[in-house]
């Protein structure tokens, strides 16, 4: 019993210190954002990326204290409404896992703070808090109760006969980041792109409009690498089981695999075709092959993050250049990288990862029968179903709210704003004032 | 007896992990201070406030190592004298427990940070050195002593009948950022505006002094952010006992639902009566909701968190206000931010805390009786008492200190030196060297 | 047995998770040698110092997969052999202890980085991928070998009679910051000085080549200071045996203490002699004397650390002025920092911790004897003799491959790149774009 008890009491605090020191760092990522996107934005909007990416973190704490974890882990009674939603913990009410509910919470900020990226330089102050609120408190909530809490539709799958299907997404490649990034191209495509980002038909081809901080951009991208260790590894939410630690070591192994594979097949791909060895992009394709990761880092070997490392590099390059082509602006293509990076890591843990269709044919192959074949051909199907639906929530929930906005006038800024810049309109404050440079020390030589 | 014994182990290197962790992420938020100042003052005295942030870590971790912890938790026989001071483990001697004392240093090394930004781009070296050594030495840990040591007279209370009173500061409302308000108070009204901050009578109103680097600043109040997480939760310092977990998360979450509260407060307030959306001003007070809810964080429900977050958000909004009415120049706004944060703090925990006031009159408006109100007040008053005695004991100590810098003239800067810069006179190395940028690519479109 | 499974399991989660969380800090020191490097370098090669730092972590983790771990702690049955090199495990094929494969990646890639800065504004990015690749593959992981896996040579000692001696290296003092520093000198000396650095003779001195930005270089120094906690901490690697936690704590109270006295010894120094108060070498004495306490840290009282801190603030004076003297240009001193931090490290715990010279010739005075001089002087001999064995095997290697870069040309940029720079030509991405500054609102009076 004094071991049962010592047990128990270890296993909660364990598990509190590991949630919570994740989670920290995890947090942190929303300053990585903040950068990778303020050096990506020119100087005149650098304030007001800035601030939304603060205020990401304030918007996110309240509407998922008020609603987003009721809606997502509260618990239900009713089975059948327990499929689609939670409903109680309103307010944390009745609730005292905080360890979990802090872990969570950092996660819906994660996913709130994508889109800001997609719709820098032109969007509404009213527009950003809207959106903002509306994803962290519902729209990412729910998601998390279909395909994470023990009742939600996704996660239940279908099991009939051999078949017994799940939603696979370890730390959210799907409810985070393909949910960010699905939302990022819807409002990049209809807010339209930036000012003189693309030529009009039979004029010049305009130039690229480029960042005003190339270190800014890779501090960003060094904290977001950071935090993405964590938030793969953190997403065990556990550490106290046989073997749980490896697992998280593991996690983390991978993301940074996957990362490092994704980011030099785009360099040596740009470097081939170019002839220049690219920072910002290769920075790019390594978080969206750290985002390819999140999704089955808990349940792939080593090896296998070769396959999913190259091939988010690969997409990620792809649905960059299918962007431009289309002329959609996404200055920080997170569409690219959030719902490309996502959506390729839920179908490839159905591939390489354990249990998946590469052990299926290998099983095959090595005359142990085709049994597996179909489970995991099935298990890639409902992955497939659930893809589709992450995809379809958030447009049917975005699509109406950026229509009502820009119905009434309050989705996109000014031409005359956008052109001279949001900071001082929106904000007063100019990142670099004029005035705060220079000194008068003329007569030293060297300054 | 082989569980006891694995009970102790894993006990003491559990917490000897946690709080070295936490400590770690704490000492970062000298990073976190560096950039916020930096931000905030103009290129011309850059260098000077990052030295200035650097040195707070080494010259703590000397002073506090020689005498700081001794004064604080060292051992003392006599229990009068332990009233008021520790007095042994100098030099750390005799003594073994490091993780305390590491957790304590990065405290100690906190507390002498704060002052910086209110003598930003003015105060002389000598002032900074010895106001630093004096602080991470002496006044914060003897505060510490008061307050956290099991014998420190505010600590012990008043014990009589019914009432039992003790001072309440889970991480430090008070003897950190009290205390280092208090003296950015003085120091920055001592030392006199920056010249050209406020116009003389019968001239025009002088233009606002602006920082040179919003993302800086930004850079600071997000490390600052992920830092007070880890302060207000490793302030358990300990985590084995059943729930402590628990408690800690349930720290950070009311560390950030403050901070959040206090920012949108005051970003609401400044935008219907500004019509900006401000940035810099919105972290001061993010930053001062987090310093409230270092009292209490760990024994108020998120609820509480509304009360005490919009309450810190208003007072550094007055506070910020009265100190520009009288013309006292704190470029960092430190005294709003840590004594009007921290002050409130340590009196809205004896409001809305478990046990607090409110909780007395909800028991008396239930019909439970008045008995517990008696106590809640009692224990308001002797909060009132502590906080009092934080002030005057800084004030005490710096008072003279500063007194006799300004006599020696070694207290502030000359005219010339504050008008060109201290960065070429005083270090020798502008923070952007003019001949460091530029290229010679004229043939490249696009730079 | 209950409890012996119980302890086993905690023992190996407790582990990973402080591993993990060790490792992620550590590996964050990638962001921050970057931003060390990126602000000592002009702006012309900003780009193309972080987008090094970026690719040392990709190209480590996928060598260190394939081969370097299997190097470095790969079991090898023949014990001949094993006294030399691992050779199994190569991409981790039947191995599943991925925190301590963590763990030693971010070693492995900090060993790496190290280099950089000695090459900055000059170097080939074909060399740089290439003695990455080295490095983090082969050239570090033998010597983790030697001196860490328990069958290496330098770890076996000689142990003869009253003689046992071993190489005493908790934190990598000497296979990664020496390691590191030697090849930065070799890779300094070869490459020649940068274009205008030092005058010829009869020319009138140059100018020191400033780099781009104070902040930059003090945000990667506080990020090194923070990250090089977590270096010597975690380096005890385990957290569950009686004390464990106490000597973490202790690591990193030294690590503190070591940079402090080093720090505060330098900026004396220069302020007597030049009148100025140094922030840029203050930095680097601090991360120097982080660096010598990585030997010894896990061993040493603290009052230890005022010996060697002050000892390793002199040393990288005396090296710094050393390599001016002879003109070999390392822009980030990297070899006066961690070869020097490194090397007097190695020798200093030999002298000053427990059961080093300083102990034995106490004991002596004392009138114990003299019995552990001999070991004590014994063990320094034997350290000289690692230390050495270090030196060569970074030169041997190194050498040769430089040399071969040089031989076809693809050592160090043309004259016109490296005037002009490197990020336009080689990235194709200046940091600072000029178009992406600027605003248009004239009419706001204060900007």
């Amino acid at each position: 019993a004094q071991i049962d008890k010592m047990n128990r009491d270890f296993s909660s605090n364990e598990n509190a210190f590991f949630l919570c020191s994740m989670a920290l760092i995890i947090f942190l990522m929303q300053c990585g954002f903040a950068f990778l996107e303020a050096g990506a934005v020119r100087s005149k909007n650098t304030t007001n990326i800035l601030i939304k990416n603060l205020l990401d973190s304030c918007i996110a704490i309240i509407g998922y204290w008020a609603i987003g974890y009721a809606f997502g882990f509260g618990k239900t009674q009713n089975s059948t409404v327990d499929l689609f939603i939670g409903s109680s913990n309103f307010f944390l009410s009745g609730f005292n896992d905080y360890p979990k509910f802090f872990f969570q919470y950092v996660f819906a900020a994660t996913s709130a703070t994508i889109v800001s990226g997609a719709v820098a330089e032109r969007c509404e102050f009213a527009t950003y808090i809207t959106y903002c609120s509306v994803i962290s408190s519902i729209v990412y909530p729910i998601l998390t109760h279909w395909g994470w809490a023990s009742g939600g539709w996704m996660k239940q799958g279908i099991k009939t006969g051999d078949i017994n299907t799940t939603y696979l997404d370890f730390a959210g490649a799907g409810v985070v980041h393909l949910c960010g990034g699905t939302i990022s191209f819807l409002a990049a495509w209809m807010m339209g792109p930036r000012i003189g980002r693309f030529q009009k038909e039979g004029e010049d081809p305009s130039p690229e409009i480029k960042g005003h901080s190339v270190p800014f951009a890779a501090l960003g991208g060094f904290i977001l690498m950071f935090g993405f260790l964590a938030f793969n590894g953190g997403s065990m939410a556990d550490i106290v089981q046989p073997g749980e630690g490896n697992i998280v070591a593991l996690a983390m192994v991978n993301t940074i695999l996957c990362g490092a594979f994704a980011a030099l097949t785009y360099l040596l791909w740009h470097y081939f075709t170019h002839g220049k060895w690219t920072l910002l992009l290769t920075i790019n394709a390594c978080l969206a092959g750290m985002v390819s990761s999140c999704a089955g880092c808990n349940r792939m070997e080593p090896w296998g993050s070769v396959f999913v490392g190259i091939g988010s590099g690969l997409i990620y390059l792809a649905l960059s250049k299918i962007m431009l082509r289309y002329k959609i602006d996404d200055p920080l293509d997170a569409f690219a990288v959030h719902a490309g990076g996502g959506g390729w890591g839920l179908i490839s843990t159905c591939i390489i990862s354990h249990d998946g269709i590469a052990y299926g044919i290998g099983d095959a192959m090595a005359g142990k029968g085709n049994d597996r074949i179909a489970q995991t051909f099935a298990q890639l199907g409902w992955q497939l179903v659930c893809l589709s639906a992450i995809v379809i929530w958030s447009l049917l929930w975005m699509g109406p709210i950026f229509w009502f906005l820009k119905k009434i006038n309050r989705f996109r800024v000014t031409v005359e704003v956008e052109t001279k810049g949001l900071d001082i309109y929106k904000h007063g404050e100019a990142a670099y004032p004029l005035h705060a440079y220079g000194h008068g020390w003329d007569d030293f030589e060297q300054i």
